[in-house]
Order: structure tokens, then sequence, then C-alpha cells
């Protein structure tokens, strides 16, 4: 199974992608997830869907609960460690 | 003089941070910066005093502009390389 994924998208596909991958990685629902940052399941939810015109604060808050840095939460081609959540 | 700026930065502070030293480097103004975006010179000097908490379109926008990857646009070390933005 690849665990790369290369294609162009938009900064907001990125992110959508990255965090679906990243929840799914770690076993987190939405709401799980929502819990952590201080927002709401559906927020997170409109995110994974690049709905939401998300603000860099609420972008760090999901990296910063993820444990990975920003910038790996917008990236291209997101990479996945084993372990990086613990919980 | 060193190219990298290693620090601890929030989300804020590194886009402060390399927006104004990708400024800089290409010499260009607030303004014209802001002009290249289609924002107002005060929005961009609101982001280079880590004032705004800038959408992602937003930062998109501002990556686009300065021919930068978003993820490189808030990265921890920011690496300038000549010619990055030509005119």
């Amino acid at each position: 199974m690849k665990k790369q994924v290369k294609t162009s998208l938009s900064a907001r596909g990125r992110l959508a992608r990255n965090l679906r991958l990243l929840r799914a990685r770690y076993g987190l629902s939405q709401e799980a997830l929502a819990d952590l940052v201080d927002l709401h399941r559906t927020y997170v939810g409109s995110i994974e869907r690049s709905e939401r015109n998300v603000s860099l604060d609420n972008v760090e808050k999901l990296a910063t609960a993820l444990k990975i840095d920003i910038c790996e939460l917008l990236s291209e081609s997101l990479t996945l460690d084993q372990n990086r959540v613990s919980g």
C-alpha cells in the first residue's frame, strides 16, 4: 500500500486529505479530533470536505494535536510514520 | 550572512518572518506584494506583525505570488534561493 499520495491540490485540498489520512492512521473519529482541538465535529467535517477556509491558528491547533509540523500537515506528499500519536 | 533562521515560532510568527524575508529578498514593498495578491497593504503589514489570523486561502495566495510552496512559506527554517521570483 502506498504511503505517499502525489497530486496537485489546493491548500484546502491538501489539509483535507492529510487530516483524513492522519485521523484514519491514528484511529481518531472526527469527534475525537474535534475534542482535542476544542472545535466542533461538524467543523472538522467541513475541513475534510475542503469547504472551510480555515484560519492559520486553527490549522496550527490541528497540527499540534496530531503532533505534526504545520508544514507537513499542508504538504503535497504526506508521509505517515508509525506511532506518531500515542493514546 | 546566515540564510536560515532557526527559532521556535508560532505559525503566525513563521509566516510573518518568512514573508518579511521573502519580500526583502525580492525587493518587494508591502504594497507591491499586496497588489500581487489583491489584498490591502495594511493587511500585509498586519500579517508581518503576526497580528492577523490569516485564512488558508490567503496564505496560499501569498505563496503563489512568491512562487513558493505553502509548506515552505510556513516552514520553521526558510531557505532562500536565488532568483525565485522574477521581475
